[in-house]
């Protein structure tokens, strides 16, 4: 089965700008969240320490087809469209009922701190590769 | 001469994540306050209420090359890479001293509420068209 | 029974800084959220726009007494402490597990535009007072 | 002569909410990049890793007055009120021209992480204790 999870929220007023709608920034703390919460469903954490890795984004977009509005209710759903040794891509779809609110990617790179302290590209750990399946 | 605009500043601490460095969707803010002074260079306002227009964003994407830190410095410079009669097309590119840090584009429409309160496209008002020359 | 509200989140990683803990402004979101939510619980909504009304801030404050973490799941409890004709106030305390993270107050005017558009302080819609009672 | 700092910034469309002005969260954004702002003044940063130790928030409040919208321009003025051996205590005033916008309180500790990695209150380095007077 392709990896994949979905999240629903609640617009909240600290989302909206003065266009009365949500400021496009944050459509990217939502697929964030949605990224989180999927690593959460793997029963583990984006920022699990005992793995010391860290997965700073590379590349990200985003289309805009329709405006959330405040306390608007919307689903995110996240798919792995991606998976090589050092990084994963997901897409993003938004949805507010059935209308198609946005579609956005994010590719990610699993780092590590070496010993100068700088971050460096490394392999997925083995225990998160192996629950994440590409989605054909 | 190619439209653009270049403007400088400094990293906020609110701007900042548990990863130490400039939140990614914060770039996203950064290059829109880039947009927003370019608008101002050209002698009006991108909420410029005379115009009666909106520019809601319709594309946007980010490659992120190095993180930006607490307190770092650094220049964000814009150039219009499109211009159509209902939409602008912009690039950034992020940079701290010589350190390229990001670039990113940005799509805006051009759009007029018709009667019925709908935002539709619109044709951009002449006064600004006017002043914007594309990049070759 | 005294009006009141709680709600459970989990901290986002955006709402994180440098410093590895929740930045201190988000707690005023987190305040915002909850009222919204105490709102919504009452059958209405802080942006109900057959009543015409608004609710700017007039005060607000915060005592921080612990972090918190990225992933860490907190409640937030509002109590309504004050009621005029014109004004609400409430008492919110933050908690982690049995932890006392911080305690806040917010108290809100009720606005109504007038002729000029500006806005006046107006009486609070009476099914929404007559729903919101103070605790002693 | 006592201590204090002005800065000057602009609205930036990503401060704004759906009600058109300032979100009142970022006025806390605001103090701080003030505060900030003041170290520098200092010719010190808040985050100066060779003293090792941190500024965190204990008590926050703030006064809304009028509201600010998207490119006002406006000042933020920072009073040192308190010194104490562990602690400062700031007022800030907002003006826009020559109108009161808000006025806001911040009260910060300075402490060290301990052997244990907890932060303890600690006494303000002397090289930033020496620097700051109190304001009559």
């Amino acid at each position: 089965m392709p990896s994949g999870h979905t999240i629903t929220r609640r617009v909240e007023f600290s989302e909206t700008d003065a266009a009365g709608i949500v400021h496009y920034s944050n459509f990217f703390k939502y697929m964030e969240a949605c990224e989180h919460a999927f690593f959460r469903s793997l029963g583990t954490s984006i920022a699990d320490k005992s793995t010391g890795v860290g997965w700073p984004r590379v590349h990200v977009s985003c289309d805009y087809r329709a405006p959330l509005y405040f306390e608007d209710e919307f689903r995110i759903a996240l798919r792995v469209t991606g998976k090589t040794r050092k990084s994963l891509s997901y897409e993003f779809t938004f949805e507010r009922g059935d209308i198609a609110i946005a579609g956005g990617t994010l590719t990610v790179c699993c780092v590590r701190k070496d010993e100068a302290g700088e971050m460096k590209a490394t392999d997925i750990p083995v225990d998160i590769s192996d629950k994440i399946k590409i989605t054909d």
